[in-house]
């Protein structure tokens, strides 16, 4: 795995997420990421849902996209790279690639949308999560987006 | 299908479902008895979970069987008949039985407890819910549980 | 939901595929695609994997995108959407649009490339396929990907 | 947890099996047999499915039953207890236990029978699987069944 990503998370391939083809069924991708993105906020020291609690904010998936350069199969152990690619006013971009081993399975993207959970109404991403991703690693600055 | 279920919910058999042996995972069978259970709720008039709203109480699975004569696969129209066997003080105990076509696929059986979502604390099940399946259909008297 | 889909698919959003946000799981999007686009093979009269049977080609998902709206709530009647968007040499785009009646929330896509089972090479879009799209609805011609 | 258990796995509950009434649903439990008995395996030495890989048979879930005395939540990890509580001719029964620290979640049971793939004829189950298992752990003698 290239080392690009100062996160990754691991994990393994479960009987039940393969489908008739023999391979990982395409959305179980996006369970993986949300595995993996929980462990990134753990990794920086904001567990979800604590990092959000009483900022008036939750964090909903506006866009996802996935790319599927090969196939991962059962038992397969998966290592997920995330990064926070970028930070907007109220949104947050992560990048994930998921490797087998030396070989690129899956690149894809996460995009959360900050909103007050009541109206549903988009809120600035809260400082804390700002801080504590920006504190870890680089990225783009804020104003930018 | 045998004739002794006055109710009987039809879905089919989702790709996604089917594992590496090329039939649902075992797993999935408690999805389509949550799913049937659902819509015997909504025929007897009582839509879960406005059926409990107001009530003070919620229903909690306790404790779920199956057993597995025949594999469903990929595609099939799956008939599955629930029937309330019994109502006790606090507790539901749903019969379900899968069938393709003629043939009996699944029998299962799903315990519900009524309880306090706050405390988790058993409580009688609400008399709207008894009312509703017992004018449905025949089951074992409440007292006898 | 707007005119521009000949093929509609209707399903119900299931209790378990509800997440702790109380919505649908951004991930189980990619499934209710899945039966989508499986119910447009079988109007189209090609129900697959019949529909690749012989071909020596099988279909593979080689990327997914799914814009997310507004949040599906569980017992939510959901309208899918499916169009073949257009037509390549070795892949094939479908775009899904999902409404919960009037109101628009998820746009997606799927994009397959035909490729030999045993390889996972790329081979053309087997012509039955392309005919039996391009009879129901029109789709870019195959020449121009 | 008891310590009547030789093999225990671990893992930790994903958001997406968290259900609507904040608990995990009650399916996914028997995908976390699922994944604990593929250890199980791995762990005496016969990582399914190579461990069924030219005995003719192959192993089939007939029967689950599971008791569920407390919810697991979010972000818990899970300790699950697995041991092969009988061996028959043909059938193979674990028993599963989860905790969360000390205190006991699930109780549950899964049977599998050895049949021939083809026909899902039961067959004895290969010596192969009862030596490693009898050679870990007591069970039951095999001629109890």
């Amino acid at each position: 795995m290239k080392d690009n990503f100062k996160f990754r998370h691991r994990l393994r391939v479960r009987w039940a997420e393969i489908d008739r083809q023999g391979i990982v069924f395409n959305g179980h991708y996006l369970t993986y990421f949300d595995v993996a993105i929980t462990e990134y906020w753990r990794e920086i020291g904001l567990p979800y849902p604590d990092a959000v609690t009483g900022t008036g904010a939750d964090l909903y998936v506006v866009k996802t996209g996935i790319e599927y350069h090969a196939s991962a199969e059962y038992d397969d152990w998966l290592d997920i790279g995330v990064r926070v690619a970028r930070i907007g006013r109220s949104s947050m971009t992560f990048d994930v690639q998921i490797y087998r081993g030396s070989e690129h399975l899956i690149t894809g993207v996460v995009v959360y949308v900050a909103a007050d959970p009541a109206t549903r109404k988009s809120v600035p991403v809260p400082a804390r999560l700002c801080d504590a991703v920006c504190a870890f690693e680089p990225v783009d600055p804020r104003g930018t987006a």
